[in-house]
C-alpha cells in the first residue's frame, strides 16, 4: 500500500489509501490576505500563530505554511522570501506539533523551509515545468522529502484530463530519474471551478482514481477551488469533499476552521471504514454539539480533545 | 445508456446514469410511525396530505406511498392493505403531478396500487425471495412498469457484498425470462448501518459501481438506513449521498424535508455534471437563504419556485 510519511519532531502523519483523509489547514498564506501579508512585512506573526493554533484545535493534521509576501520595500521574492519562511516555519513549528508543508514557487524559499524544520515536511510543490523539475526534484532527494507534484508543465494548465494525468505521469518518471519513489510523491491534479467548467468535478474523480490504480499515488488538491464564485460554496465543498474521498482521494489542502467542511471529511472517513467503531465520528458528534450551543468550533474541538486526554488528540490528529 | 422511465398522469421523471440523482420521497409511510397508522385506520388521511405537499415543494421527483398498517380491527394486512392502497394513490395523485412508487410487501396492494395509479408508477419491490419473484415479476410485465429489485432472497440478506450482487444478478434475468428489460429494475444494494458494520459504505460504493458497470441498471437505497442508531444522523447522510452519487448511484428512497440532505445531493448533481450552468444550484441556494433567516425549507422551496414561474418548477423535478 502507498503510504507517504509525514514529521515533525515529534508526530508522524501517514497519507494513504488505508488511512484518514490527511487534512492540510491552508491558512497560513498571505495569499489574497492583504491584512496578513502587511502584518508579515512589518515582523508581526500575531496572525500566524492565532492561524497555527486555531487550525491544529479544529483538525488540521498538517499545516501549509506559505511566505508568498511580495514586499513593498522590496519587491523581490528570491531575496524577501526565503528568510521569512524560515522565520515562519520556526515559529509555527515551535507552537505546534503536526508536520508542516513548506509551500512556495522561490525554490530558495523551499530550501530555506527544509533547513528549517524538524522531522519530514512535505514539499510543495513541484509542477511538469522543466526548470522546476531541475530546481525542486534535486531537493526532493537532497532532504529526503516526499513532494506535491502539480499536473501543470511548460504549456500551462490543460484542460483535458488525459494531459494532466501524463504530465502526473512524467513527473513521478522523472523523480524516480532522481531515485525518489512514487510513494514520496503526492499529486495535485488541479481542481477547476465547476461554475467555470461543467465537468471540474468529475474530472477529478476520474483523474484520482487513474492515479490511484495506474501510478499507484496519493494525491491531494487546493479543495475550496472547485466551489470557487459559487454563492454557498460551504456546501459545494461539502459534497466534494466525500465525493473526491470515495474517488480515492487521501488529502487536501484546506480550511480546517469551518465545521461544515470538517464534518464532511470525518463523515466520510467512517463512511470508508477508516473510522474504527465510529469512534472519532462519535467524538466530533459532541464537538457539534457544543457548536450548535453557540460556541465557537475551535474552542468546542479543543475542549473536547482536552476531555479526551491523549486518545482524543491523538484521534484527531489521525481521523 | 440506461434510463428508467416513470410518469405520473402528466410528468416523466427519468431514473439514469446522465440525469439529476432522482430523489424518491420517503415520507407517506405508516411503518414506525405511530399517529400516522392510527390516522389512517380512521380514515384520516390529513398527514398523508400534508406530506405528499411538503416533500414536492422541498423538491421530491417522485413519492414512495406505503400503506402497510396492521390495523387493530383487523390483523390481516391481505384484506386491509389493498383497500387502503387504493385511496391513498387516488389521494396523492390528485393532489400532487409527481409520479408514484407504490411500496408493499402485499402483492394484492402492488395490485391494487397499480390499478389505482395513472401513468407508468415505480414499482417497489420484488426480491430474489422465489415466492415474490412468481408474484410480483408477472404483476411488473402485465402493467409493464419498472420494479425496485432488493438485494435479499430466501436466505435473508447477505452481509456478502458478492452475494448480494449475485442477488441482483439473478433478479436481472429472472425478469428477462419475463420480457422485463434491465432498464426496468432498480437495484437496491442494501443499505447497513455503518454504526453496525463497518465497510457498510465502501460496499455499497462497490456494489453500485458493479451493477452499473456488470448489468447496467439504475440504483437505489433506502439512504437513512445508513446512519441508523449515530449521532448527528444527517451529517453521515450528507456525505453519505455524494459518495454514492459519486459511485453511480442513480435514486433514492429518503427523506427530502430537510435541507442538510437535499443540499448534499443538489451539490452532488452539479459536480456530477447533472446541472448544467448550475442554475438549479443557484436557485436552490435562495432557498438556504431563506431558511438561514428562518423560513421553513417547504415553505422557501416553494416561494423560490413560485418566482421561478414554470421554469422553476421543472428544475426541481428534474435537477
Amino acid at each position: 500500500m502507498t503510504r507517504t510519511v509525514i514529521e515533525s519532531k515529534s508526530k508522524t502523519v501517514v497519507i494513504g489509501f488505508d488511512e484518514p483523509f490527511c487534512v492540510i489547514g491552508e491558512r497560513i498564506n498571505p495569499t489574497g490576505r492583504k491584512k496578513l501579508a502587511a502584518e508579515l512585512e512589518a515582523g508581526d506573526f500575531s496572525t500566524v500563530e492565532k492561524d497555527a493554533l486555531e487550525q491544529v484545535a479544529c483538525g488540521a493534521m498538517v499545516l501549509d505554511v506559505n511566505a508568498g509576501v511580495v514586499y513593498n520595500s522590496n519587491p523581490n521574492p528570491n531575496e524577501t522570501e526565503p528568510p521569512l519562511m524560515r522565520s515562519m516555519i520556526e515559529l509555527v513549528q515551535g507552537l505546534v506539533d503536526v508536520p508542516l508543508c513548506i509551500d512556495s514557487s522561490v525554490p530558495g524559499a523551499l530550501e530555506a523551509g527544509l533547513e528549517a524544520a524538524e522531522g519530514r515536511p512535505l514539499l510543495n510543490s513541484v509542477t511538469g515545468e522543466e526548470e522546476r523539475l531541475e530546481r525542486v526534484l534535486p531537493l526532493v532527494k537532497k532532504y529526503n522529502v516526499p513532494v506535491v507534484a502539480i499536473s501543470n508543465d511548460d504549456t500551462g494548465i490543460s484542460e483535458d484530463p488525459d494531459v494532466r494525468f501524463a504530465v502526473a505521469q512524467k513527473i513521478v518518471q522523472r523523480a524516480a530519474d532522481f531515485g525518489i519513489p512514487a510513494h514520496d510523491i503526492v499529486v495535485d491534479p488541479l481542481v477547476m471551478p465547476v461554475g467555470a467548467m461543467a465537468s471540474a468535478g468529475q474530472q477529478v474523480f476520474a483523474l484520482v482514481r487513474r492515479l490511484r490504480d495506474e501510478l499507484g499515488v496519493n494525491t491531494t488538491c487546493g479543495a475550496s477551488n472547485i466551489s470557487f464564485g459559487l454563492p454557498h460554496r460551504h456546501g459545494i465543498n461539502a459534497a466534494f469533499l466525500p465525493m473526491a474521498i470515495g474517488a480515492g482521494m487521501t488529502s487536501a489542502i484546506m480550511n480546517p476552521i469551518r465545521p461544515v467542511e470538517m464534518e464532511a471529511v470525518r463523515a466520510a472517513n467512517f463512511l470508508m471504514n477508516h473510522d474504527p467503531n465510529g469512534s472519532a465520528w462519535i467524538a466530533f458528534s459532541r464537538v457539534l454539539d457544543a457548536v450548535a450551543e453557540g460556541m465557537p468550533f475551535a474552542e468546542a474541538s479543543k475542549a473536547a480533545a482536552e476531555a479526551g486526554g491523549g486518545r482524543g488528540g491523538r484521534r484527531r490528529r489521525r481521523g
